[in-house]
């Protein structure tokens, strides 16, 4: 089994009320990695620029990712994106936003890339996604992020792209902007009615909800006293949620396989936070991941007793 | 048992992007009691005008409620509230606020009021919600709301307050604001640390969480394609949490009896938002109820599958 995802490798500068970094490892497709890497064999597509280092490399190929299809530039400088959140990092600010190599990528997939089992097209420009996708004719399950800039700037390329795929991943104000419904259930049916096979709303720090034609499941993000840099969270999650779809094998992906899917999503999403950028996963372990994932399963439980209630 | 609310009963003009009401029945006293009446037998506090009329009485008393404490002022006004919710129910002005009788409101129990098991202190002025406290003193749970308004403009009251109850029941957002902390969870945890034995954050459309000595529970808000009215939710959640609560008799009242306390509340809460005021809640059956909360077990449920992380 193979796991490809095409997206942006870049250089984050971040500031959060807990600290900053001037320039640190980033990007959809980094953060993306470092989380399916605990389940699966993960080939990431992107461009990067002569700034690339060898450590940035030895980061990204964490847990065995295969970088061969990371396109080197030459002469040119990796994606450079700064940021700030707000006090109680509800909000965010951009300063910069540099594309450099990104700018022209035309994202080209080795036979293995090509060969996944299972694809997740990270934000990128909605056409690019749907050449990747079209190149992935093999893949038994394909998801997609995206963001309000293409649905404010290329709706049409971005609905025929969500059309062509099984699992669409978005925020959940993002979801109702799309559809111009006013909740995210509604938001939620419209997308189902356009063919993928399941929706998963990202509520930031409430968690995650997933719809699918069998029904409704929600997760609360897992709680934690102090966040330090959400950058990635949504990444990190994307990662852990298909990275488990794709060590499922043959297994059938239905509502109950992607609900176990999400756990996995959370328990990454919340290390991820813990620290800047990748510092906290490039040295996470396997137990720690199980720990959270069980944690979440007991602190969403709950039993019901008999009780006959007033008429 | 029996099962005391102090708060206020009022008049609400709503208007939502799915209709309008000029003139309805509502206050948190209102909401609460309509919810909690399906578990136990309740006596609201609080006062009422020469407005009121047979037909509030009639909806007050649903399920066998008994007023005996609603206290009519001869010539005066009951309170009244204007207000009007934008596109996506998120956020909503105030257009009046009338205090009319709650100005001078002086809460004054019976004895068979204050002979109650189970206490709800609803958002009013802080020292008033102190000296019904202290009316009540063989309660064996008593929980509160506030709001930010006395967050800011009485805060040592209200600190003195929640320091009186076993559960303090607010929005997330202001959890934060009144304990100057980033996160719902280290907010929770300064409180947990004043006394209250435990902590519900509302989070709106998002669900609600759970902080106790014993840990950490949450749960989605239940999925509603179309929500009408939002007012008096968090009225409706507090009346089914503590209504819950006050239905298991001398259980002990732990981690588990809260979190399936909140089921209960999450499905009235929903219930609640389906219609405007309380026209739901009024005519909704016991079976209603209990199949909301069966479906948001199935709907937070997951079953952990053996599986081997790469390391």
């Amino acid at each position: 089994m193979s796991l490809t995802v095409v997206g942006s490798l870049a250089f984050d500068a971040v500031k959060t009320p807990f600290g900053s970094r001037e320039r640190m490892l980033g990007g959809a497709a980094t953060h993306f990695s470092l989380a399916a890497s605990f389940f699966d064999e993960v080939r990431p597509v992107g461009p990067v620029g002569d700034d690339f280092g060898p450590e940035d490399w030895a980061v990204l190929q964490t847990r065995g990712t295969i970088t061969d299809d990371v396109e080197h530039v030459p002469g040119g400088k990796t994606f450079f994106w700064a940021g700030e959140y707000s006090d109680n990092l509800n909000d965010r600010v951009t300063h910069v936003t540099d594309l450099n190599v990104f700018a022209d990528f035309q994202p080209k997939l080795s036979p293995a890339a090509q060969e996944c089992d299972v694809l997740f097209l990270a934000n990128i420009q909605p056409d690019l996604q749907l050449g990747v996708r079209e190149q992935c004719h093999r893949a038994r399950f394909v998801a997609m992020d995206s963001m309000n800039f293409w649905i404010d700037s290329a709706r049409e390329d971005l609905e025929r792209t969500i059309r062509s795929v099984d699992c669409l991943i978005l925020n959940d104000e993002e979801l109702e902007q799309l559809t111009g419904k006013p909740t995210t259930v509604a938001a939620a049916e419209e997308i189902l009615s356009w063919g993928p096979r399941a929706v998963v709303a990202k509520q930031g720090k409430y968690g995650a909800a997933l719809f699918s034609d069998a029904g409704f499941f929600a997760l609360p993000a897992y709680p934690l006293a102090e966040v330090i840099d959400p950058t990635g969270a949504g990444d990190s999650f994307a990662g852990g949620f298909v990275g488990y779809v794709a060590a499922q094998g043959d297994e059938p992906i239905d509502h109950d396989l992607l609900a176990r899917a999400m756990a996995y999503g959370t328990a990454l999403a919340s290390y991820n936070v813990e620290e800047f950028g990748t510092e906290r996963v490039a040295r996470l372990t396997a137990d720690e991941v199980a720990a959270r994932v069980a944690d979440l399963q007991r602190m969403t439980r709950f039993d019901l007793a008999p009780l006959t209630l007033r008429g």
